[in-house]
C-alpha cells in the first residue's frame, strides 16, 4: 500500500505523479471504511482526494497555507498530515475532529465550521505575507455553495482590488448540503454545460493572451474587442471581472488535469481562481447516487451503504416540520425560508406540499432575515427557520431590520444547546445571549415536541412583533403529540412538578429532564424540590418569579446555553430591579468557553449540566436555607 | 414658487415633464437652506434630487414601494411626500428623523439606517406581492458603496435567481461615504468611462435584442455570438450575468433621461438594474468640491460653505486616531483594518503615515473581522476599528473567527453608547450585551482621552487573544494626555472617589462624570459614596467586588448601554456565582426599547441615565440598608 508509506507531505513527493491515482484509490477505500463505522463528512471528502493529493504534491505545506471553506472536507488532508491512524476517533469525544484544528497539526492553519470565511482568510494571509515581505503560498478551496455567502462576496471584490498573489480553488460540484439557489448558480452551470469546448478554447485563449498590448488611439478599441473575444472564449468572464484570473474547468477527478492546471495557477501572478469540477462520493456509489444524504453520514454497511437508522422518537427537527406544513394549510400567508437547509431544518415535505412558499435563498442568513422582514412588512408570516449557531451570522439583521421596525417574523432556531460531533464551532449555545437583549423580541424553549407544536402555533398566531421558538439537536420524548394542541400565554412557566420545600428548579427545555432527575434524587432525601418549565426566556414569568420570592423559595436556573447574559442572568435582572433582595439564585449554564466535540452527553458531563451537580447545587445551598428559614418563623 | 404646491406626489403628477428641471432646482435651494441651519445629508441628497423626483413623477407610491438603500438620502422623498414644513427639526429630538421613519408617513415602507439592506427588502415585497397575486412596483434605490456589502451581493444572487418584477437603482455617484475601493468600484468606473459610446450602444442593443431567437443545432452558437456582442456593447455584463436586466449607464441629473430610462426599465419584466451616475452634492459648489466633508454635514454658512467648527477637547475618535500612528511608529506589525470608514474613525492620518499598513476594505464588515483574524494569525496586530453599531455585522465572525481561535486582534470599538442625531439605527448600545458572552474577550472602556490612550496600548501589548477598547462619540474631558501612558492591568478597577458610606457606584466611562455629580450631590446631604471607574467590562475586577462585598456595601452600576446583559447583569452574575448573597446591587443602564434620534443629553435623559437619578436611587437604597446594617451588629 503506498499509503502506508505517507506519514507527511514530504513522502508524497517522493512518488511519481502517475502514482498519485493509485494513491487517490486507496485514500478511497480507506475513507469509505473508516467512515462506514464512525459516519462523517463522507461524499465531500470523496470528492477532493485528487484535489487534495495535488495540493499537497505540488506545494509546501505548512510554509504554503491551505485553508479549506467549513474544513468538513479536510479528512483527506488529515490523513496526508500524519493523522490517518487516528480516524477511529473521528469526530469523537477527545479524538479526531471532523473540521480542521490548529492543535492537531502544524498544517491546520485556519479553523472553521461556518462556510464562506475561507477567502478573507486568504486575503489577511496574503496580506500579512506581503507585509511582511515573505513569498509563500496562499491557496483557499471553496465550494460553489459557499461562494453565495456574503462574505465570501465581500472578500472577493476586495481580493479583486488588492491583487495580491493566491489561489483560490472553486470546488464545484453543483451543489453545497442542498441544491444550490441562486444566479451564481446558473452561471457556474453554463460553464459546466459548455465544458466540450474547453481544450479549444484554451488554445484560443492562450494564442489571445500573446497578443502584444497595443498602444496610442487604437489601444481602447482593440483592448475591448479582445475582452468580447475573451468573453466568447472564456468562460469565468465573471471571475475576470471581479478582478481575478479565470482558469478552468478542469476535471477535479483527473491528477493530470488538475497537475497542469495548479502549475499554471501558481506562475500566474495576482489571484487566480481555478475552477475545479468533482463529484460528491466520487467512487462510492451510493454516495455518487445521493451526495445529499452522504453529505454528512451515519455509520453505514459498506456493500448495501445502508445507514444506521435512528432510533427513538422524531427529532424535533422533524415535529417542526409537520406541524409547520398542519399551519401553512389552514394559512396561505405562511411562507417558509432557509439559508441552504431545507433537509436540515426539516422542510423537504413543506417544499414539496407548498413550492410556492418555500424561499431557499443559500448561504445567505444575512439576506434570509431581511428578506424576512420585508416579507412580514407585506403582510405574510415568513417562518424563518434556522440553525442557532447560523443566526449568529444575521445579528445585525435581527436587530436593526426585524426587531427595531417590529415584524411580525418568526424564528424557528433550531439546533438550541449542545449539538454533539460537529464540536464548538456549530454548538448553538449563545442565542440566548445574543437576542435577549434586542427590544420587541419574544423567545421561547419547549419542553417536548407537544410543546413545540404549541410554540409554533402560538408564534405563528402572535402578532405584536417577532417571536422566537428555539428547539434542540435531540430526539423528542416520544410523549403523544395532539392533533390541536393549545396556544401558550406569552411570558408564562409551567409548575411541573409541586414542592414542600425551600427550593425550586427553573430549568429550560431539555434541561427540564435533568431537573426531573435530580428533584427525584433529593425527593429519596425527603427534600421536595418545586420544578418549573422556565418555557420562556423573554418576556420571564414576573407573576411567577415574585411569587418564588415571597414564598421565600431559593431558585436554581438551569439552561444548556451560556451562563453569561443567559436566562439565569435574566432571572438574576429581575430579582435586582424587583429589589427583592432577599431572593437567592444560583445559575447553571454553560461556562465561558468553548466546548469541543463528543456527544451531547458528554458534553453536558463536561461542563456539569447533570442531575448529580445540580442536586449537589441544592443540597449546598441547604444550611443556608434553613438558617434564613428559622429566622423569618 | 412650484414647491409651494406639492403636497403630495399627487400634485407632482399635475406638472408637464420639463417642470421638473425647475422643481428640482427649488428643492436644491430648499435642501441647501434647511440644512444650513440644521446640518445633515446635504451632499447626498443634492446627488438624488431628479432621481426621487421621476421615481414620484412616474411610479405610484405608497401603492408601488420604495426602499432607500440607508435612508439617509430621502431627504428629497420627505419633501415630495408631505414633510417639507418638518425640515426645521431636521435630526432633532421629536423631530424628523434623518432616515426613512415609517411613523412619519405611509410613503416612507422599509427603514434603514445600516446600509446594504434594500435589496432584501425589495426580494420580500416582491415575493410577498407575487404570492398575493399582486402588481405593485417594487423599486429600491442602492449606492455604488452599499453594493459590496456581503448583503446586498447575497440578494442579488437570489434576485436574479428569483426572477421577480423590480427595479434596482444603482446610484453610482463614485463614492459611498469614504472613496470606494473593491473590484466592483473598478468594473463601474470601467463602464463610466465608457460614457460617450452609450448612444450608440444602446442603439446596437435594440437591434441585437431585436434578433429573433434561432433553433436547433445552431441555437447555442447564435446565442454565444449575442452574448459576446452584447458584452461588446453594454457595459453591465457583470450585472446581466447575476441575471438582472442591465439598464445605463445615464446621467442622473437629466430629467428626460431618467424618465426614458425608467419607463424602459417599467416595461421589462423580471429584474432591472438601472445604472444612475449622480454627484454627490450636486449642485452646492463646496459640497460638489468636497462631497466627502459633505457627506454629513453640520451648520454651515450657506456662501463661504464654512461649517459651523466644533468646539471642546478632541474628541475620543481623534485621541485614538493619533495614539495609534504613535504605537505603528515603534511596531510595524501594526495594521489598521476599516470597513469604509477612515474618517469617521480617526484614520485619515494614519492612512497617509502608513499607506501600505491601512486596510480599507469597503463596506464589508464580516470580511474585515476575519481578515483580521488571519492577520493576526500570521502575526499581524490588525486594529479593527468599526463603529459598535456596524460591528453587529461582524458578530459571528467575532464569534467563530477571531474570539474561538483565540487571536490577537484589537477592536477598536468607537461611537459605543448614544450617538445622537443619527438616532435608533446606529445606537451603540448593544456591544456590551454581544460580546460579553464570548469566550476568551477582553472588553474595557476609558473613563477619559489619555485612558483611552493607555487602553489602546495595553490593548496591542496584550498577547493573549482578542481584546476591545470601546470609546464614545464626544469630546473628550480635556484631559492632559500624557505621551507615554501607563499599561493597565488587565481586569482591574480603578477608585477614583472614596466614600465612606455604604454606597459605592461602579461607573462605565462617560457615566463616570454622572456618578461624580451624583456622589457630589449625596455629598451635600453627607454621604460620601465611593465612586469606582469600572473600566473591565471583561474580565470584572474580582478582587474588587468581593471587597466590597466584605465592606458591606451597596453597589449601583451605571453604563450608557442595554441593560439585559450589561456590565451590571455581569456583576450580578459574580456575586451569584460566588454566593455573596447579602450583596444588594442596583443597575442602571438602557431600558428595553430602542431610543430615537436627537442630541446625547436628551436621549440620556430620556432613559435616566442622569446624576439626578442615579442619586435618588442612592437614597431610595438607604434605608433598607441600614435595616440590615443594624441587624447585623
Amino acid at each position: 500500500m503506498l499509503l502506508d508509506g505517507i506519514t507527511g507531505p514530504q513522502d508524497l513527493k517522493t512518488l511519481k505523479p502517475a502514482q498519485l491515482d493509485e494513491l487517490a484509490e486507496e485514500i478511497r477505500q480507506f475513507l469509505i471504511e473508516k467512515l462506514s463505522l464512525t459516519g462523517g463528512h463522507l461524499a465531500p471528502n470523496l470528492g477532493v482526494v485528487e484535489l487534495t493529493l495535488v495540493m499537497h504534491y505540488l506545494f509546501d505545506s505548512p510554509r504554503d497555507k491551505f485553508i479549506f471553506d467549513v474544513g468538513h472536507q479536510s479528512y483527506v488532508h488529515k490523513i496526508l498530515t500524519g493523522r490517518k491512524d487516528k480516524f477511529d476517533s473521528l469526530r469523537q469525544y477527545k479524538g479526531l475532529c471532523g473540521f480542521v484544528k490548529r492543535s492537531e497539526s502544524e498544517h491546520d492553519v485556519w479553523e472553521a465550521g461556518h462556510s464562506s470565511t475561507s477567502l478573507s482568510a486568504a486575503m489577511g494571509m496574503a496580506l500579512a505575507r506581503d507585509l511582511r515581505g515573505e513569498s509563500n503560498r496562499v491557496v483557499a478551496v471553496i465550494g460553489d455553495g459557499a461562494l453565495t455567502g456574503g462574505m465570501a462576496l465581500e472578500a472577493l471584490n476586495h481580493i479583486g482590488h488588492e491583487k495580491s498573489n493566491m489561489i483560490v480553488v472553486l470546488n464545484d460540484n453543483e451543489m453545497s448540503i442542498a441544491p444550490n439557489v441562486g444566479a451564481l448558480h446558473h452561471y457556474l452551470g453554463k460553464i459546466r454545460s459548455d465544458r466540450h469546448y474547453q481544450k479549444a478554447k484554451e488554445e484560443l485563449h492562450h494564442l489571445l493572451n500573446r497578443i502584444p498590448a497595443i498602444g496610442g488611439k487604437l489601444a481602447k478599441t482593440a483592448e475591448r474587442f479582445k475582452d468580447s473575444l475573451k468573453y466568447l472564449l472564456v468562460s469565468g468572464i465573471l471571475f475576470e471581472q471581479f478582478g481575478l484570473t479565470y482558469l478552468g474547468p478542469v476535471d477535479g477527478h483527473d491528477t493530470s488535469q488538475l497537475l497542469d492546471i495548479m502549475k499554471q495557477a501558481d506562475a500566474i501572478p495576482g489571484p487566480v481562481l481555478v475552477h475545479v469540477l468533482t463529484v460528491k462520493g466520487k467512487g462510492y456509489s451510493p454516495a455518487e447516487a445521493d451526495s445529499h444524504k452522504w453529505h454528512g453520514a451515519s455509520p453505514y454497511k459498506i456493500e448495501s451503504g445502508q445507514m444506521v437508522k435512528a432510533v427513538g422518537p422524531p427529532m424535533y427537527t422533524k415535529v417542526f416540520g409537520d406541524m409547520l406544513i398542519q399551519l401553512a394549510e389552514q394559512d396561505q400567508r405562511i411562507v417558509a425560508v432557509t439559508p441552504a437547509m431545507p433537509s436540515g431544518s426539516g422542510l423537504i415535505e413543506f417544499a414539496e406540499r407548498f413550492p410556492g412558499r418555500m424561499i431557499d435563498v443559500g448561504i445567505a442568513e444575512q439576506h434570509a432575515a431581511t428578506m424576512s422582514a420585508a416579507l412580514a412588512m407585506e403582510g405574510m408570516k415568513p417562518v424563518f427557520a434556522v440553525y442557532s449557531t447560523f443566526l449568529q451570522r444575521a445579528y445585525d439583521q435581527v436587530v436593526h431590520d426585524i426587531c427595531r421596525q417590529n415584524l411580525n417574523v418568526v424564528f424557528a432556531i433550531d439546533r438550541a444547546g449542545f449539538v454533539g460531533p460537529d464540536g464548538e464551532t456549530h454548538q448553538g449555545v449563545y442565542d440566548i445571549a445574543f437576542l435577549r437583549h434586542v427590544p420587541n423580541l419574544v423567545i421561547m424553549m419547549p419542553k417536548d415536541e407537544n410543546e413545540l407544536r404549541s410554540m409554533l402555533k402560538t408564534a405563528l398566531a402572535y402578532d405584536e412583533g417577532p417571536i422566537a421558538v428555539r428547539y434542540p439537536r435531540i430526539n423528542g420524548l416520544g410523549v403523544q403529540l395532539e392533533q390541536d394542541p393549545p396556544l401558550i400565554p406569552i411570558g408564562t412557566w409551567e409548575t411541573v412538578r409541586e414542592g414542600d420545600s425551600s427550593y425550586a428548579i427553573a430549568a429550560l427545555g431539555p434541561m427540564l429532564g435533568v431537573a426531573e432527575e435530580a428533584a427525584d434524587m433529593l425527593k429519596r432525601e425527603g427534600i421536595n424540590v418545586e420544578v418549573i418549565n422556565a418555557r420562556f426566556i423573554k418576556p420571564l414569568d414576573v407573576v411567577k418569579l415574585q411569587a418564588l420570592a415571597h414564598q421565600g423559595k431559593r431558585l436554581i436556573v438551569i439552561e444548556e446555553a451560556c451562563e453569561l447574559g443567559g436566562l439565569g442572568s435574566a432571572v438574576l435582572e429581575f430579582y435586582a430591579a424587583s429589589e427583592l433582595d432577599d431572593m437567592i439564585v444560583r445559575t447553571i449554564g454553560i461556562p465561558d468557553l468553548f466546548v469541543e466535540h463528543g456527544t451531547i452527553k458528554e458534553q453536558r458531563r463536561e461542563v456539569g449540566l447533570t442531575a448529580e451537580r445540580l442536586a449537589d447545587e441544592i443540597r449546598r445551598m441547604q444550611p443556608k436555607v434553613i438558617k434564613r428559614v428559622t429566622g423569618q418563623s
